[in-house]
């Protein structure tokens, strides 16, 4: 797969936090703002195999979008696809913000653009994805990245990684996927190992956004983690090594390997880890 | 749709709960009542489509039935269609009264009748079905209902509804939907939202009977809410946006609305939503 | 069916705990020790339906290994199959323990040996399965089986249960399962009652390992259980009759009946139920 070519790697998209241009507000909160174009792009997905996609900022998953409770978010929209599209963010904002068909700004059209703004909360690991009929086809195409609002106290320090896990239906008959993937490229982290370090605390935020199937699942092996649903809370719900989520579910996952080597990860389904969704924890001293 | 000729009304399911005709038992516990009619109906499901249905109290859902721990339950049950049925209740009770075939009075045949009776346990949200096979046609053509044990001290006050998840297998090949919906009516609180006021607690009861899928799924948009698993307990467990049920799960979600305005609630499994299963909370001041 | 032929019962293996043989380990550690053998089997699955199974010591599923947190786990794998094999643990170890194709011993060839050594962590109730791909096949054939790691301070006396949950996809095209069991065989509870004692204590470790179904159940009538996802805590996290499992996914139950007779256990997938995933328990004084 030629990432230049696709012009996103999955590697850099596991670290890759986009915190936005920040200033203040009239009333002296922090102000966060970004750009966020909608483009249609050609990605080759697996060796010589290329996906129509749409995507955010040219890239699937999109930005993962960072910020902390009580900031004040604005989010510039630019739709430079073929096709009508909108931003919905899953978390607390007002109607006219949603991001839907009919409220507010509604429906942006091609080279149309608009502006959500609202307030960061609650703190979590929340989405955002495009909200236009046929929803299942303006998902599985690749409209969708992740809103983690960090909770004022912060967290305690750790290697942080984003996995959106998702499909895709390269036949188009919108009844399932033929590759599986998180983070864009199916099988690419069996290639390039997620590099961790020996005790050093891993927090995952783990989206699903997977279109057509009603399930995903994560499982680490020789390890097990934290499970924090929805990252809304500081306490974890369940010490586990594997967990499902149906599309929109998402959590946050911690964990410290104890000894070094490789380790899969992979969901727990096998039909996906077969055909995409499966990468290896690489750990080292 | 021609909510009269069906003869119920998706918005007045959504607040209609049904306490029974009490009185004391000789130990002087309180003692509900109810009379359950099974019946054959033709149901307007989508302009023009008519479902024949199976039905409690020619409704589907079927009655929301209410009481509080300890009471004692006695479920007058008549089988006025033209197939053999049963009721049989999530909850703890004695295996006679578990409304299923060859136990007890077992199979209810066209034209019979039968009393259920035993105390309400634990305190929740439950349901209740037909169990006679094949069991799941006879939990797609509608024989579900909803079934309430409230805490002795009750809960806080609120605007609280019922939300019945479930689909319509129009095409009768007993391997999926062709339809989805809540409380009856696919589309329903799209075209009628569900008027909640601002700032106040809503509280839904919320119940997965869908057939033939694996999960359901509910989601509601610019706000949370917290989840209370089976309402077993007075603690919830999550605070989400977005959960999952397996048929017969079900759970109890509390969410303030903090602005005015339109906000959808619908299944984040996008073909349910597209096929029936999505609508509109209005909130007002 | 013939039990007989078939070399194991279900109603035994429902309380067959295996605990491996004892010694000390040069550090004064309890060190356990198990032979474990693949092998290919056919297996009446249903009366007249031979399944050409892959099985772990001749059964489906598995023995149940059986340890206490802080053990040191000896395996001792033999492949007797015409197909090679592995076995890899959920549970924690280094990374040449983990029984996968490529790391440490790697893929077990037919006549091939192996051992694989690692400590007891964390507590819970954990599985073990094959890992060689194709890995739906591998799995589906019948290669998985329960590793259970008590805590220390052990858990209150109980009449325990080992319940794993499964299909057979008797027609081979890898897209389904035709037959539903929990431990080997369909139905086979339905006419062997799970006998239980009113009031004692009963505590299941459930494990889902059915292939292709995205998701599983457990339900069970008349009761509710304390439920403790993947064993790891003391403290259940939900109070319920039905749950839902992913594949690899695994909990405890904790139940009291409170009435004598006969309950049904079933998974609320109506399809499962129906092909075979149904019991009873009985309950006497
Ligand atoms: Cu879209
Ligand atoms: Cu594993
Ligand atoms: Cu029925
Ligand atoms: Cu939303
Ligand atoms: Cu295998
Ligand atoms: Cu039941
Ligand atoms: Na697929
Ligand atoms: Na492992
Ligand atoms: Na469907
Ligand atoms: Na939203
Ligand atoms: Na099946
Ligand atoms: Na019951
Ligand atoms: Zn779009
Ligand atoms: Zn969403
Ligand atoms: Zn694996
Ligand atoms: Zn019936
Ligand atoms: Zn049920
Ligand atoms: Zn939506
Ligand atoms: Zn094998
Ligand atoms: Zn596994
Ligand atoms: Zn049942």
């Amino acid at each position: 797969v030629d990432h230049e070519a696709n012009g996103f790697h999955p590697t850099d998209i596991l670290r890759d936090f986009d915190y936005g241009r920040t200033s203040r507000t009239e009333d002296g909160r922090v102000l966060r703002e970004w750009d966020v174009y909608a483009s249609d792009e050609e990605i080759e997905v697996a060796p010589g195999v290329k996906y129509p996609a749409w995507t955010f900022n040219g890239r699937i998953p999109g930005p993962t979008l960072r910020c902390t409770e009580g900031d004040r978010l604005r989010v510039h929209f630019h739709n430079g696809s073929e096709h009508p599209h909108t931003m919905h963010f899953h978390g607390m904002h007002p109607a006219e913000m949603d991001g839907i068909p009919g409220l507010g700004a509604g429906t942006i059209e091609p080279g149309g653009s608009t502006v959500y703004e609202f307030d960061a909360e609650p703190f979590g690991v929340h989405l955002y994805h495009c909200h236009v009929g046929p929803l299942a086809e303006h998902m599985a195409r690749g409209l969708y990245g992740t809103f983690i609002v960090d909770p004022k106290q912060g967290r305690p320090a750790a290697d942080e990684q984003v996995m959106v896990m998702h499909g895709f239906n390269t036949t188009f008959d919108g009844e399932g996927n033929q590759l599986y993937a998180v983070n864009g490229i199916p099988f690419h982290y069996m290639h390039e190992p997620v590099r961790v370090k020996l005790g050093e605390l891993v927090r995952i935020y783990l989206i699903n956004t997977l279109e057509y199937d009603p399930i995903n699942s994560f499982h680490v092996h020789g390890n097990f983690f934290d499970y924090y649903p929805t990252g809304t809370r500081l306490e974890p719900t369940e010490f586990t090594d594997t967990i499902i989520q149906g599309q929109g579910q998402r959590g946050i996952c911690e964990m410290r390997f104890k000894y070094p080597g490789k380790y899969m990860f992979h969901a727990h389904k096998t039909e996906f880890a077969e055909l995409g969704w499966m990468g290896f924890f690489e750990v080292t001293e």
